[in-house]
């Protein structure tokens, strides 16, 4: 991705949009100062000057959302603005969930509240994503629709007409693909027209196997618009930014006309939009980027681009070493990581009126990253760490735990699980052997006292949940472990959110080095939680007399998690993975006979995780492809789905035919 | 529903069929044998008859589904019929999951063994479901195609081109739209054409607000079908088979062409495919329908409809007493719903490897419905019922729970709680106060020791499921409990499987004392079970001083359960339901102001239970509308949502215009 060239907004508009942003948030000015306020930014706006507004809805809460924008509108109508624009569906807030099947009168009390809010639009032009009613056919769907407001009245409406369903999309479930004249698309804002395209499957040119803006360039003049303007709610994913810049940048550059992409902030549990919302010029240059996961009063022209950005956002600009190819170089994508899950959980946490968290401790690399987000997320004051050491586990762990509480300065208790166990264990004994006279099936080996320790474990957050006010314990699952279904139901993961189940082994020890690096507070993070090997300290390995490390039982996390990026990003089957070589075997010499064992372990534990993947709390999406239920539809009963192809001599063979 | 007219197929047909059945499954006759049986029933086949492939596949198991349909086709091409017909599908196995995205080479595997059947293919035509590569976009999704298979070729190939995005279904996601010519539709069976159609959508008439069916009726002689042959998966739910019924008698009438529909048996996951393939004549009668929830080798023929029926399908062929209206009569549904419930529990254990079951029996309502259904599902020897009694129970819940087990002939045990609460609560109080000094928010009333005992005994059943072979527990939740989050995470709705979480309870209560009215040991269930009033017994009434009853905590099952019905049938707010008579009120008198505090409880307890119905385990889907998460597509964060509507004056002046 280039560097952003520089806009007209220097760093005296921006310091005057902050003013802005707060007194929408806090109602803090008095009409005075607000007009005051105008008179010092109107000479410093151009004639084309738009706000883009990159807000943070609130999904199903049609009251709140449209009182928002209400003041964001307020604010534009006072700087003469030629318009301000919303995200797509901004009045029922991204993402659109089946209540509008269920319960249409929430698209209608959407629909006069627009009514309300064109009252309010004045000389500058408001352009906002709703959900319109259809009456066109009797499918009961409806049409992804934005209004345009002016001089107290809906001056039009344009409707989506390519509509996406893949990963967290399902538009064709909801709405219908609207037919209309291309000239609906073009909305006059003073002397220029804007050509207006809704969603990001709008913005995906044929080029790219898309069939978005087709409306560009094959009009004569009175439809040719000067600018594209797109209203989007679009999700933050690994390398999604440094696509959608090849994509914009492209496009305004083929048809040599600025593109605006107006996207949405904030987080709705396991969606987490980037805001980011951004201007290319007609050479297909970027020149204006809003903050990443904020909202922010942006204003913008797409015709002129002089001067300095201010502030630069980062985080997503950076692309990954190489796109096509698994790398643990994870560092361009850590910052767009750890921001999309400080998003979620603080969204998640404000928007469902949780205050506080609690997480077990164990010294593990997974609990300390998910206690540095709690704690960055929420306020340390309101994250609890608690110990929950049994008899495996080392002194080191209990000291590394403590030790990272101390540093993040989150409340620490250390709780022992023995006594607790020891009375399940009990039980169990006696249990057993009265079943067992009934059932001649105990396994000689079980998991079954590993699992207490962990399901023991999750009794107590839960517990502490219960007993104190807006707390919600958290799951600390990762995933490689999501994959490996190396997780206790009803145990680790186990929670009201999941920050890191999108998030692999070898990352999670990337993200943890980029945290000590980079947060205010350097090295919270003790280094030997960093330094040493995962394990889950429920059970003892035979063979080493120590603890069983989660490599040993299952297999090199460089090589797992090469299996996931392959499984998640590539077509290749489990054969064409055994054929092609694998990052880990540069590193280290494996056997072609080791390899396959450890493909076939992994397809197979992950066929057999599928029923655990279904019972994962929420947690945020934050890799280009992930096994997110919001976004991976797929039944568990596929314990003998065919990963391996057969040739057709065997099909042949099994066929009997000759 | 009118009575089936009889069919040709007698009782002689009928049983021989059962006998190729029986050899498909087993393999358990000789060449010679089958020629003789195939020489037997030739002669009592008409010219035009058709073999319907009522079969069950394991979805993504390409290779079990095409080793199957091999077998079918061989008894097919032995009985000389015109045709053998496969369900929409079939060799991928509905319901088609991301599988297809992430790994093509399962669909390629698939089309290799379309490759295979087609050389067993002979005179008769073999009609089958499979997903078909598509080059004509770069959407990179399917087709959602039918092959015709005769003399060792395909023949051609249909696609289906009304896609469905409702419920269950996201078609949209996994197939492109197919455009064709109405005459690529046509198969020549003998001197007949068939005009074929793929899945419900296509079979939706334009009256009916669909946009299937349009190629029947409007065109030259040579493409007009003499019949119409339909390849379905179609789910089974409350009424659907009623409307089914409507709507195919409709279309054959209006027509007046026969319509032969082909659907699967079996489940998967939360979906119970009812089989019930069926015929209807020209008249828009039903002349042949299949056995419900059953696999069966169904020979047809759309234009002979003498002779008797046998055996009749049962279960579905009664329509409710008012299907827009809510009732408690729900006798017209219980049959139904009883075989939807264990196919699915069947195949869900058969499926995924699992033999035994253990569950709580509390002596309650749920727990009885859900071990009378493992008994029935996977065998009495399979089950263990354990009651696990804590301070609070009753004598009274205890009998029942042993008498249960003893009328059912499970297995039972009775396991205390008491030592594992008391330690779990001791450590518990220590922790609590000592988290106090840091947070001084503790509730001074919490549910923290009535949850306790629930995820005591869920830790139980998962330690049994842990210790005994292929051993998986189930959650005994109800549908009623769900809506109201009525239930403990990690305790009563922690299981591998839910067998009635779509079902409410009263329905609960009367599909109680309809299983004892019809299964084969009567009365099964102890009466007492059935009229007490439920609660969970978990805490006491300190008004009453006895166990708290579910009703006093939430409100009358007979309103919540109406009101449950309304939000999933109708598209009524929250203030139309205040505002129209509920059934209870004709029942019992109650208040304007306890009216709407019961529906303000019922919208409020809904909202906060949806993160609760993200983890419910996977449960069958029962009723029209489920909650069910394959069907259901909701965010958590919805507390905000706008279930009331504002007036427009309310809106005006909340935003402050005058």
């Amino acid at each position: 991705m280039p560097k952003i060239k520089g806009f007209k907004m220097d760093k005296k508009v921006y310091e005057y949009t902050e003013i802005i942003e707060r007194d929408i948030a806090e109602n803090n000015l008095t009409n005075e100062e607000r007009e005051e306020l105008a008179a010092k930014i109107k000479p410093m706006l151009c004639d084309d000057s738009i706000v883009l507004a990159q807000v943070n809805p609130t999904s199903g809460d049609i009251k709140k959302n449209a009182l928002k924008a209400k003041k964001w509108i307020e604010w534009a109508n006072m700087l003469e603005v030629k318009a301000i624009v919303f995200p797509e569906t901004f009045l029922l807030g991204a993402p659109i969930g089946d209540y509008i099947i269920k319960f249409p009168q929430i698209v209608e009390e959407a629909r006069e509240w627009l009514d309300v809010l064109a009252k309010i639009a004045a000389k500058t032009k408001v352009i906002i994503g709703f959900v319109e009613f259809n009456n066109s056919d009797k499918s009961g769907k409806y049409y992804n629709s934005v209004a345009v407001l002016s001089d107290g009245k809906i001056e039009k409406i344009i409707r989506k007409s390519v509509l996406s369903d893949y990963a967290e999309l399902n538009e064709s479930r909801y709405f219908v693909r609207a037919v209309q004249d291309d000239e609906t698309r073009v909305v006059e804002l003073g002397n220029k027209k804007a050509g207006l395209l809704i969603g990001e499957g709008e913005c995906v040119s044929s080029d790219f196997g898309g069939e978005g803006v087709n409306f560009v360039g094959k009009h004569k003049k009175n439809i040719q618009p000067d600018f594209i303007l797109a209203c989007v709610a679009s999700v933050s994913r690994t390398g999604k930014e440094s696509q959608k810049h090849s994509m914009l940048s492209y496009i305004s550059k083929k048809y040599s006309t600025p593109i605006i992409f107006v996207n949405q902030a904030g987080a709705s549990d396991c969606l987490s939009y980037n805001g980011e919302s951004c201007v290319y010029n007609a050479l297909g240059e970027l020149i204006y980027r809003a903050k990443s996961f904020e909202e922010q009063f942006f204003i913008v022209n797409p015709f002129d681009n002089e001067g300095m950005i201010y502030p630069a956002a980062t985080g997503s600009d950076k692309r990954m070493n190489s796109e096509n190819k698994f790398t643990l170089d994870y560092e361009p994508d850590l910052e767009r990581t750890y921001k999309t899950i400080i998003q979620s959980v603080r969204d998640y946490y404000n928007k469902n009126g949780f205050k506080r968290a609690c997480l077990g401790l164990s010294g593990g690399l997974d609990s300390t990253v998910c206690a540095v987000i709690m704690a960055d997320a929420i306020g340390k004051e309101n994250v609890f760490g608690i110990s929950m050491p049994s008899k495996i586990t080392s002194a080191e762990s209990k000291s590394d735990a403590k030790k990272l509480a101390e540093n993040l300065g989150i409340n620490f208790i250390e709780v022992p699980i023995k006594s607790m166990f020891d009375a399940a264990r009990d039980n169990f004994n006696n249990m057993f052997s009265q079943i067992e006279a009934k059932w001649d099936c105990r396994y000689k080996q079980s998991y079954t006292n590993d699992n207490i320790q962990a399901r023991t474990r999750a009794m107590i957050l839960w517990g502490i949940s219960n007993e104190f006010e807006n707390c919600l314990c958290i799951a600390t699952s990762d995933k490689s472990e999501a994959y490996m279904g190396y997780a206790t139901i009803n145990g680790d993961m186990s929670g009201g959110f999941a920050p890191i189940a999108d998030v692999t082994k070898t990352k999670l020890f990337a993200l943890a080095r980029w945290m000590n690096e980079h947060r205010e507070i350097k090295n919270a993070i003790p280094n030997s939680i960093i330094s040493k090997r995962p394990g889950a300290e429920l059970a003892i390995n035979p063979k080493t007399g120590k603890p069983l490390l989660a490599e040993e039982a299952l297999m090199p996390y460089e090589f797992m998690d090469e299996v996931i990026w392959r499984v998640e990003n590539t077509h290749q089957s489990i054969d064409d993975m055994a054929k092609s070589e694998f990052l880990y075997e540069r590193l280290e010499h494996i056997t072609k006979e080791q390899k396959l064992e450890w493909l076939e372990k992994f397809f197979r534990r992950m066929t057999s995780a599928g029923y655990k993947w279904s019972i994962m709390p929420p947690a945020p999406i934050v890799d280009t492809v992930s096994i997110n239920k919001t976004e991976y539809h797929q039944s568990i009963l596929s314990s003998g789905i065919s990963y391996r192809k057969t040739s057709m001599q065997e099909k042949m063979k099994l066929a009997a035919i000759k």
